[in-house]
Formats: structure tokens, sequence, C-alpha cells
């Protein structure tokens, strides 16, 4: 018999059964990730930098799939705009992962890569430096919020009894199915032309 | 001995430790509920409609903190602004119920009643029945959005290494310690004001 073509063990496949957890579950621990893998829990941590470390990865893989080339767009805002949508739709492909990544610091390097991309062009738009991190977070709660809201049941108002909540009844029955993607651009539009606004009159 | 004050298992007390098991665990199942309050699991179900009975449960005890005087403000933006901000300061006390709370339909009869009234007031301000839920939602993306980043470490970017992100680094050490606010009022007012010049210009 040769030897196995691939590692029993290498960080993508932790990463990869990190990810199978905490998609399931919404949460990972490290002898959840040995078991599954059949191998000792000292395995693992002898291939990572600890639990935070595996994180990091799970941060890295997910942020993989959000498309660099959004900066490059022209203007400045269609960059923003373009790395939103790209952003959501990554997180939206791991919706249990959201908090668990929004409640740990940022390390991994392409991933602050990215943030150095934003704010570059934040800066070279013309924003002040105080106000290029809360431009990015406003947009990133937009893209997060949205990415949850993904991850909802179409039927997300279940009502028992119509006549006690008539026109919210009569809305759900108006809005269509692309009612997730239309709030999204509403408030990202929204919100971006706000900012564009708010720089071109001088106010930010 | 006389009897306890209160029954050992009503709905208020269920509710209270699964929300204290979804505070620490971001999930609940009924054993661990029955675990903690000393119980067998078939008396916590005598007390409520299954699982998803008690996710209503959650629903409603969050949602309590809701400032329903919100809806009285006028005009219907300063409405929905305050609705925003006091649905965002509920929310950010359980960070880790909210992608439970986002993938379960809402049965809740105090929380529909809470988009009943919201509803009301877009109707009333003039907006179109289909474009209703749409603005609701993004709505909520901004405010589950900034809820989940309430719960983010103040230090929410590590840089081991200035020198590979310069800029990155220059704007978190201008971003002030209200940067969390400062986005989520940058994207509620900019969404907010959009959204009423789309109406007052017809195209919404």
């Amino acid at each position: 018999m040769g030897r196995p073509r691939r590692p029993l063990l290498d960080r993508e496949r932790i990463t990869t059964t990190a990810l199978e957890i905490v998609d399931e579950l919404g949460e990972f621990s490290v002898p959840q990730i040995a078991k599954r893998l059949g191998v000792q829990t000292a395995s693992v941590y002898h291939h990572v930098d600890g639990r935070d470390g595996i994180v990091e990865l799970l941060r890295e893989r997910v942020a993989a799939a959000i498309d660099d080339a959004a900066f490059d767009q022209e203007p400045w805002d269609a960059a923003m705009a373009a790395w939103a949508r790209s952003y959501r739709a990554a997180f939206a492909a791991h919706p249990r992962a959201i908090p668990l990544l929004t409640t740990s610091p940022v390390r991994a390097p392409q991933v602050l890569g990215q943030y150095e991309r934003a704010v570059g062009r934040l800066l070279d738009a013309g924003f002040a430096l105080p106000d290029v991190m809360p431009v990015i977070i406003a947009l990133e709660n937009i893209v997060l919020g949205s990415a949850l809201d993904m991850a909802a049941p179409e039927a997300m108002w279940e009502l028992a009894d119509e006549t006690a909540t008539p026109r919210l009844a009569r809305a759900l029955g108006a809005a269509t199915e692309g009612r997730t993607d239309q709030a999204f651009e509403l408030a990202l539009t929204g919100y971006l032309s706000h900012v564009r606004g708010l720089l071109e009159s001088g106010q930010l």
C-alpha cells in the first residue's frame, strides 16, 4: 500500500471540518473537529494556532469568496457597492458563522488586506481619516444584517389570525419573492448615496 | 413546610433559562433547559408549544424591551428611526439570540403587533403596498447588523504587522470609541433620508 495522496491532517482539512460543524451548529470545538477527522485533539492543535487560529482560518475561507476585483471599480462608491454585494454573498453562504466571526478580532492577513483596500479607496475619494472606519462599519452592518436575512425562512411571518394584523397581512401578500434582495439594494444604495452627498457637500 | 411561592416551572422561568443558555451558547435544547431547572424534559414540554414555542417566548422576551411609543413619533421617518434605535438596543443585549430569531418564523402576537404598527406608519406615509416589507426589512438589516457589531471586541482589527496595512492602521488609530454608534447612525439616517427622497419624488 502506498502513502495516501493527502496527509491525514492539514490546515485545509481542519478548516473544512470546522466550517461544516459551524454550518450545522453555529459553533465548533477542537475536540469536535478531532472526532470527525478521527484523530486526537492534540494532533489538531499541532497544525493550528489554537482555537483562535481556527477562527481565522474560517474567516479566510469564507472571505476568499469575496471578489477582490470589486475594489478596481470606479468611482469609489461603485467599488464599495461591488465589495458589499460580494461580501454579502460570501457570508450568506455561511450565515451561522456570522456571529462567530463578528465577535472575534480580525487577524487573517488576507482579510486585513481587503480592509486596507477599502480604506485606501475611501481616503483617495477624500473622506477624512476619522470617518473612514465608521463608513466601512456602516456598510458592514447592512451587509451582515442582509446576509442573516438571506438565511431566513421564505415565510418569515406566520399570521395565525390575519384580522389581528390586517395591514401586515396585506403588505406580506403584496411583497414579492425578491424582497430580500430589494431590501438590501435599498439599504445599500440609500446609504452610499447619502454618504456621497455628505462627502460632496463637505459634511463628511 | 408551605408551598413554594412560585411554581417550580412556568413559562416565564422556562424563557429566562432558555435565554441564559442562548446568551452563553448561541443555541438551546429543551433537555438543557430541563436540566438547569432540575425537572424532567417532558415537564418542560407540558408548559410550552414545543421547541418552536420556546423560540417565540424568547422573541417576545427580547422584543419586550423595544419601545412601542416609538411609533407615536412624527413624522413617519422619525418613528422608524426611533423604532430602529430601540430595536437595536433590545437585540444588542442578546446578540447570540440574533441568528436563532432571524432564522425562525415570527409567530409571537406582540411582535407581529409591532410589525403591524410599522406597516401602518409606512402605508399612512404613502408608500405603495409592495414596497412596505422591503422598506422594513432594509431597516432591520441595518438594525441587526449593528446589533451584532455592538457585540464585537473593542479591538476588532489586530494588526500583527502595521507596515502590511498602513492605511488601515492609520484609519483605526483615528477612529473614536464611538465608531459603532457613529456607523449605525450613518447607515440609519442615510437609508431613511434616501427612502424619504424616493417617496417624495414618486420613485417609491
